[in-house]
């Protein structure tokens, strides 16, 4: 029989893992334009000061408030399953377990942070939050949280999704969210951008500026964000937590450790508490997957760049395609992102995870096979980890390893079957960077500081 | 701490419970147009006789084949949850647990035995299987279940749906089966009516015609119904079966069990175990919930029907608001069927269940509530058993009595949020039939037999 280890709600981890306790280097501060650190007080306008401690906090183990707890259990601990089927179809000498994040309400990973992101703002005194979304994961994730500690919600949606994804837009409507099309004509980030192009189709960049710029200017009011920050990452351990109990409760310990990587949080989940693991001297090999299309870990260079396009945030230490870069349109929404989280970044620095690239073709005929394997239906952001194991299992195979790999499968694609349908019908191609493409979205990172390597 | 719990994959259970061996009065036979009972021969070029053999069994216990639990248990034993943050909002006195079937790879409690008929017809030697789908739900995960036995699935869909929904239209694609429009040009059914009106926007009834028409024509086919049936109730029993072994690990009994019920067989799943504790004396009230636009149960007589529009099928013993009744529009589309269960009519005779009918508006709010505090999103079917638990709840408060309630949460509604925007646009009215209509629709009914009550 198929193998699913279920944890009671009980079983659930009541600490975060902090991996800035264990890191072989230390981060490099992120900086301000003029090139100095910036300061946890820099950021109070922005995010809630209890936040902001956890960004900075070097303390290995981080308690998880009782409220959090609460509400994750609704879902958590998500079910560690074995892909017996797709291991079938296979046919290579591996077993492959995976962390299923899709049971969340919101289909995915981002409701982790999410609720401890909006807890925190609640208990700070903060009565709104805003936000970006691209695809809508995040701004619906985000929504939901909002709704349930009674915080308001702004989500600037990038326009063309806001256009062609209704049903996301829909899901933050049910959980009480505002969600407007950005560009919009409410801040003057967007005004300026309107002015120029009426019909500009937006950009996360733009969306992230929209809402910084609304947060800091309320004073109840912050702004949250789904990926990139070390508290996000550290809120999304409870994913590789999870898993490692789980896999001991089967006597089980991978050989290979796989997540997709967009600004990093879900991949930083299931790998973080194995990178530990690995920093003691255990054997197991870390798998970033990232699009070919936007190969930030692969052929960025490690640089201080801004989070956003307009360059509103603090340049951050990180592999990156440039912040005025825009991502190839591939159907992975939530992987196009110029950049990778610094924790991640770091990490891959020191030679503790290796970095992989996929072709989105490759990406969807690897999840075709697990949706009639398995059933369940990926969305094109864990398409990438899957594309990942279906390698790993060649590479097994070929090498004559028996070998067991676990990935985080990020959320279902229900919501992103367009994309399923252009793959049958032949109409996607495999789209990479060239080597003109990669320099010219480098030129914007001429002239900022060298972070140290 | 909310309370969540799941069962290993080894505890799920090895039988489906078949009611038919401890019916108080047993069911009328199905009879053919000239008013003598159906033998199982003459269901054979429709079902595979394994399945006809589990349709008329009166053995208590079927054990469940290895296969089928292999499958299943991908997702299975589905967790049993404790709304804490929804009991807090109503603020009554009740203990409300609900058994998520939202799991599956199609978020509802459909595949539960799409598996095991997928199956039965495999090994029986069919490649293919025909059915139909109203709004996609039943045809999405009749698709699955193909894919994991390789076999060829047919699905005719309400053209309506087909047009509107198109996303459970690439569900199917995904999973590999040819899903077409109904009425189509490829059936005698399907040509006359289309002959007649070729803008014809279809039902259920149509398209059941279209796949039973396809099915018995050729030799390697056969048809797959996902309700009514006594085999599709049997197959849903793993619903309650669980829901009885993980409330028990809390200790706990429902004063209350509740489903939503089109043709039924969610209701069936949760309820029938209960049932039989009932008939050994247990005090338990049992609720099928239905809409009020289409009040089968409530205001439906008991008598001999057809199970679908043009007349195919066996005629039922059953609850019915007559095989020509078109149902008013609402957005439960799996609740919109003339008839119900023989199995669950014959339980309503006997006063073992006692069902209530609710106001499509009721049960937005109510689902609307679920969603802000519980998190998740139901769908619109779910959404009737939760008006249901409201009712309960409140009678409870003015009884001032403490309750514990159970009921099926038999899926998400992440692919019907259309209707949820209808809601928060104030576009929905409450439906319901008048004594008119209902009179109009039972005249079908007229020159048949009457079962024995």
């Amino acid at each position: 029989m198929s193998e699913k280890i279920e944890l009671n709600a009980r079983q659930i981890p009541k600490y975060w893992y902090n991996i800035q306790a264990d890191l072989p280097t230390p981060l490099a501060p992120p900086l301000g334009p003029d090139g100095t650190p910036i300061t946890p007080e820099m950021l109070a306008p922005v995010f809630p000061m209890n936040i902001i401690e956890q960004e900075v906090s070097t303390q290995r183990w981080i308690p998880i408030p009782e409220p959090i707890l609460d509400i994750l259990a609704k879902w958590r601990p998500s079910p560690l399953k074995r892909a017996t089927s797709f291991e079938k179809a296979l046919d290579c000498p591996v077993k492959i377990y995976y962390k299923d994040e899709g049971v969340s309400p919101a289909g995915s990973h981002k409701p982790n942070t999410a609720i401890p992101q909006a807890y925190y703002n609640k208990i700070f005194g903060i009565k709104r939050l805003t936000t970006e979304t691209g695809a809508g994961q995040w701004g619906s994730s985000l929504a939901m949280a909002c709704a349930m500690f009674d915080l308001e919600c702004k989500v600037y949606m990038v326009r063309i999704s806001f256009d062609q994804k209704p049903f996301r837009k829909l899901m933050m409507a049910v959980w009480g969210a505002e969600c407007i099309a950005s560009p919009s004509p409410f801040t003057q980030a967007g005004r300026e951008i309107l002015e120029q192009d009426p019909n500009c189709p937006g950009s996360l960049g733009i969306a992230i500026s929209e809402a910084v710029e609304e947060a800091v200017q309320r004073e109840d009011t912050r702004y949250s964000l789904g990926s990139v920050l070390n508290h996000v990452m550290m809120h999304q351990t409870i994913i590789g937590l999870e898993a490692k109990t789980q896999m001991e409760v089967l006597g089980e310990y991978p050989d290979v450790v796989i997540g997709c990587v967009g600004g990093g949080s879900n991949f930083a989940g299931i790998a973080f508490p194995y990178v530990l693991d690995q920093i003691h001297g255990k054997k197991v090999d870390i798998i970033p997957a990232e699009p070919r299309a936007c190969p930030t870990m692969t052929r960025g260079p490690f640089a201080y760049d801004y989070g956003d396009t307009a360059g509103l945030t603090p340049l951050l230490p990180m592999h990156s395609l440039g912040h005025r870069f825009v991502p190839l349109p591939i159907h992975a929404g939530g992987l196009r992102y110029h950049g990778v989280a610094p924790l991640i970044s770091r990490l891959i620095l020191d030679q503790l995870l290796t970095p992989q690239s996929f072709y989105q073709t490759d990406c969807y005929r690897a999840a075709m096979l697990w949706a009639r394997t398995e059933g369940f239906i990926p969305a094109p952001e864990t398409s990438h980890a899957i594309a990942a194991v279906v390698a790993e299992a060649r590479k097994a195979k070929e090498e004559g390893k028996e070998k067991t790999i676990l990935f985080s499968w990020s959320g279902h694609g229900l919501m992103d079957l367009a994309g399923y349908d252009n793959f049958m019908q032949g109409k996607l191609s495999d789209v990479e960077l060239s080597d003109e493409e990669l320099s010219l979205g480098l030129k914007c990172l001429e002239g900022y500081p060298n972070p140290p390597r």
